[in-house]
């Protein structure tokens, strides 16, 4: 679906002094990449500078597998945390999902009409529930019964199968299952999950249930990336809807799949446009 | 600034069974009284039944002093928890604030321009910096220096003044003291709060550094009942506004002020305009 | 996936005099009928009166079959234009549809989870496109070519199948044909179009590229019912989305399609709830 | 208000090629600008570059009067259409307003609470309706008569009262007269109008009127640069506010006002902190 020239995608973060951007852009200019997009933020309460910067590569006079080494020393001279990406490499996903099935359609739906622009390289579930769905649009399906005697072993041949398939991005389509740290820490800022709460409020189960009884007059849902605290992790997309008491928890959970279906579409193309940086436990939002 | 001619209106709950309406309708139709609006609901979990009915008196044939003992034969035979209210009897409101004066302000222009159509009966604060907003507007204006050593004999001499005055609710229009038990029992369902979170999330002091420190893409502000429990009360009304990375706390606040101002103003419409029932710590809303 | 016990709904507009709701609720008490849910609206500009009434029919005295008859003479009184509805006559869709299948999926995906509480009957289209959608969903298709020659022609089929199947609702899911004044008639306020815009706002063809011409800040949908003036007819819902210079043409095409599905999905579910009455080219929705 | 340092900010577009982002951040390395923040954007389909560049002044080896003159040379030699500001120059407005006050009172009490970090250098008025308000925050207030006759005279003065008084920015606070070409030539893209619709939608008279008779479920407003087009100059900012049938034409003029305060102010925060560019009779939004 892109139409788009392959461009390469710098992201750091590093603490703020002078002459980062011109430094930056003329390690750009001088190999004679066009900058397409470019966002630069300075957080002056922890004096941090963050920078997304985005360039054509098509004439670019480096090869892109030596443009890492050649930027080396700029990173460490600014001490940088970063990292380049290639717009036409494309995010390879699994997807995993439990028996609600409106994220998983939704995700499939999106990535056929080109606006989630990656590859879905595998639905991964607790249950065979939406095996006829993995079926209709053609990806492949696994099947991993996870109970508390079998966690860790299921845990490690979801890893192995993942590694061996190259999947980058792990996103939770309303998977019911709590990921082990040693799951996390395979996939560090690369598990990307939809809780069905705008977070703080009603983390844990039962999010629906929770609202109603506190009776609350919006809900909401919110995506982030899974850290080993539950619910904790860096909060990517937020949104939320109007509900009245007239709403029963069924209803609420009705309302809020529009919301939850919304909020993990975005944080998914945020992710895969590689607009995303997490500083402290809090996400940088290149948009 | 009221056109319509003045009106009745009968809130009450009361354990659903059949004929409810068709007697209330009657008992209005057999003294000449015309319907204007009028909201039922149902509650299948509680099996309870909510009704706001609001008709026309000017040709009514009971004098509306009478109106009650009237109607009060049916409130026992279906067992309400029932109010009647009059349209042209205003609500007489005190607002309560610190230093702080964005709501205070938005409450008195919606009053000026009709919007709040109630009587602001006085500004009551612990420090003197709202005064001259008070003598701008022409609201006598009552300076009680709270600390913890006075407090107790600060809130009987508010709780007297407000009963001289025939005050019928009370604003916390960012008032930064927490009322005592003794003062939310002479005022049950009649002290309206604007919390600057979305309640249940960032309950507590400093909301904004909360929602700082997690770093949500949504801040937003809540107004409810006050009861015995700090932000626990009912909440009537919640919004939200969408912040970024980019937002420092201060940015939180000056976004999050837009919220309170629509959320406190639009709660106190619905309480003035009788249209909040409260049911086991949530609010029925006929809107 | 209807839980609850039959009810008839009863809605009317008439002009605005004393005793309408205690002649209403009397009927429906004197037949033993439980006020489930009812509204009233009285528009003072026009002296109109306005009610949607519903109640439990399990244990009503009348047969369903007789209960207009039995109303007749109260509706005949008070000079209504009125309807009763049953809530087990599950309401028959036909969904229009031309190539884009946004609109087509997500409503058949609303219907799968019992959100959408209706028979979707058939699918049909001037291109075959979407069959195989039609398939996967197990709901019949129906192809007719239209053009410019066979316009009338192929309608006239149209018109044929929909009565012969007992359609009540067309829903015109982005279906890029317009419809003669003759299908019109046969099903006043009987279909609902989706519009890509926030009409009045960009009113006729290629709606989002107007947008982006006139270099809008927020772009929205409509839901109408169709009448013979294009894109004019009474609105049932409306919403928007944010959008920002960054955004091309085909952005725009992608963020309005969420906003699109989300007003048809509305807009099917208050027509089905049998919420809609249409006043004066406008809608009174009793939500 | 204002605790950060004295900073610069260009502002830009140009025909896209190489060498852009390097070449500025160079210059600005240069002297020893520190750039605390910077947005660049590539409109692919007119081949455009724009940027927004900020950078600390502090310690700045050319003097500010000299920047401009320096700069001039990449100026040229990318063919920029091209401005700079400095953050503590502050903006010189001035509010007209005709009778009603809400906007006028909103800007007011925001300028008081340091939102809106500008001057506001006068109050210019038709009718004497706010002379008392801006008495009380302190503003100088101008009653100028415009009738048909005494227009041209008038709007003379009024341009050579704003020029002595050295105003860069005219806001039009529900300003109830339509400025000459020759006014609006004088300020071009320096005067900001509030139209209280979603632009295009109802422009011109009555908006309000207009929504209640096509029975929108959506009403806004826009701000906007004026131009010689009636409610056709570039969109700045846009916002709306849901709507219901039982809405009167006053219940949406009360909600509206919500609406156009929180719209105008955006836009003059926008305007004020320089993150406008106008662009084919579009904005470019630096935010």
């Amino acid at each position: 679906m892109k139409q788009h020239p392959p461009s390469a995608i710098l992201l750091f973060s590093c603490p703020d002094t002078k002459g980062i951007v011109a430094e930056v852009s003329h390690f750009i200019f001088t190999y004679g990449g066009n900058i397409l997009q470019s966002h630069q933020h300075n957080d002056p309460e922890t004096n941090t500078f963050f920078m997304r910067v985005e360039w054509d590569i098509s004439d670019f006079a480096l090869p892109r597998e030596k443009i890492p080494q050649a930027f080396e020393p700029i990173a460490i001279k600014y001490r940088m945390d970063w990292r380049i990406e290639f717009s036409d490499k494309r995010t390879r996903m699994a997807i995993f999902v439990s028996k609600q099935d409106h994220c998983l359609y939704d995700v499939l739906l999106r990535h056929k009409e080109g606006e989630i622009d990656a590859d879905i390289v595998m639905i991964l579930s607790n249950h065979e529930t939406t095996r006829p769905i993995a079926e209709y649009f053609g990806v492949p399906f696994y099947y991993f019964p996870v109970n508390r005697e079998t966690k860790e072993e299921m845990e490690e041949k979801e890893i192995a199968l993942l590694k061996e398939h190259g999947v980058d991005l792990v996103v939770l389509a309303r998977y019911m299952q709590i990921l082990s740290p040693r799951f996390v820490g395979e996939f560090r800022n690369r598990i990307i999950n939809i809780h069905h709460s705008f977070l703080p409020a009603f983390a844990g189960a039962k999010p629906y249930h929770q609202a109603y009884e506190r009776g609350v007059k919006i809900i909401g849902a919110t995506s982030h990336y899974v850290t080993e605290d539950l619910d904790e992790g860096p909060i990517i997309e937020q949104d939320v809807v109007r509900v009245s008491h007239r709403d029963t928890v069924r209803d609420l959970m009705q309302k809020g799949k529009d919301v939850e279906k919304l909020v993990l579409s975005r944080a998914l193309k945020l992710h895969i446009d590689h607009r995303i940086l997490v500083f402290r436990n809090r996400t940088v939002i290149f948009d």
